[in-house]
């Protein structure tokens, strides 16, 4: 997130927050991205555009800390039993999220108003915490784990550089095969 | 480049494209870029507002466009007679240029005004260049090399998406890596 004075949970600085997101995810179903303004943001949330620029600096800004929560993980990863079946059901799942329309224009948000990388930081860490959860389970399991890393460059990167830069590109089986690199080519000696 | 009319090279099009051009590259080392208004750029272009709006949509479309021309290579990749120096030196290179604050604003300039991807689509077709000429090259000295796909998965997608997603994870050495990595695990056997 961008810095800015810090949200006391339940005070007044964290209610307007939550006006202020839903106002936008409302205005968004309703109009399109385009049109949306300030004031009129503002005035769906019931607060002044001045408590809008004073919190966030301008719209892009506003855009990208609602579009990073939107792309907040709803729940952990699934646990099928392997760690095979699980990074490849989190990595299908997490390609079909992110290359949606939606998931496209969110990561897109996040990345436009966002100064200082903390946003785009928060999207990596979402990853991040669930590579971790499942390499974390795998390991109690007694499986061989290979390192977070391997799987952030070598899954998640391939992934997100695809939906970035090279649409087209993109299938079940173009996760199924990054997993499958991992597994047969980046594991490191037992 | 966004869908717009043809531009016949000398054409009233191209002149007014590379004026406009210009003027934002001026107007941007001179004032930095919150500044920037398409009123400001068509006065120092020489051009009416409603020529940036029919031709480019809005202001971010225009910046797009100009950052993806900045991001064109300025010369083929250095040819240091093997695979393996040549991909290094690229690299290295490219993180280097990449990852420099002009180069994240450029990015993130060509990814925020590009509703059809296809700026990104033309940042990424300079990388496959790039790629494609040294492998080329490798495989006339009669050298092993790695499809262009590996390369563009294993090496560019990983500095890539720590250059958007995780600041402070790069140095020469992630780029050195990530090339080895493909050299010692990634190459389909001959």
């Amino acid at each position: 997130m961008s810095p800015r004075p810090s949200v006391r949970p339940g005070g007044r600085s964290a209610r307007v927050q939550q006006s202020v997101h839903t106002a936008v995810r409302e205005l968004q179903a309703e109009r399109g991205r385009p049109d949306l303004t300030v004031p009129l943001i503002a005035a769906r949330a019931g607060v002044t555009p001045s408590t809008i620029y004073r919190r966030w600096g301008d719209l892009k800004e506003l855009l990208s800390d609602v579009a990073v929560e939107r792309l907040r993980p709803e729940a952990p990863p699934a646990d099928l039993g392997s760690l095979r079946e699980d990074l490849e059901h989190w990595a299908v799942s997490f390609l079909e999220e992110m290359s949606s329309p939606a998931g496209r224009c969110y990561i897109r948000d996040a990345l436009a108003g966002d100064p200082d990388g903390s946003n785009a930081g928060q999207c990596s860490a979402y990853a991040i915490e669930a590579v971790e959860t499942i390499l974390a389970r795998a390991a109690q399991r007694g499986e061989h784990v290979p390192p977070t890393d391997a799987v952030m460059d070598h899954v998640v990167a391939p992934m997100m550089y695809r939906i970035l830069f090279r649409q087209g590109l993109l299938d079940p089986q173009y996760a199924r095969d990054l997993v499958a690199t991992v597994f047969y080519r980046l594991m490191p000696l037992p």
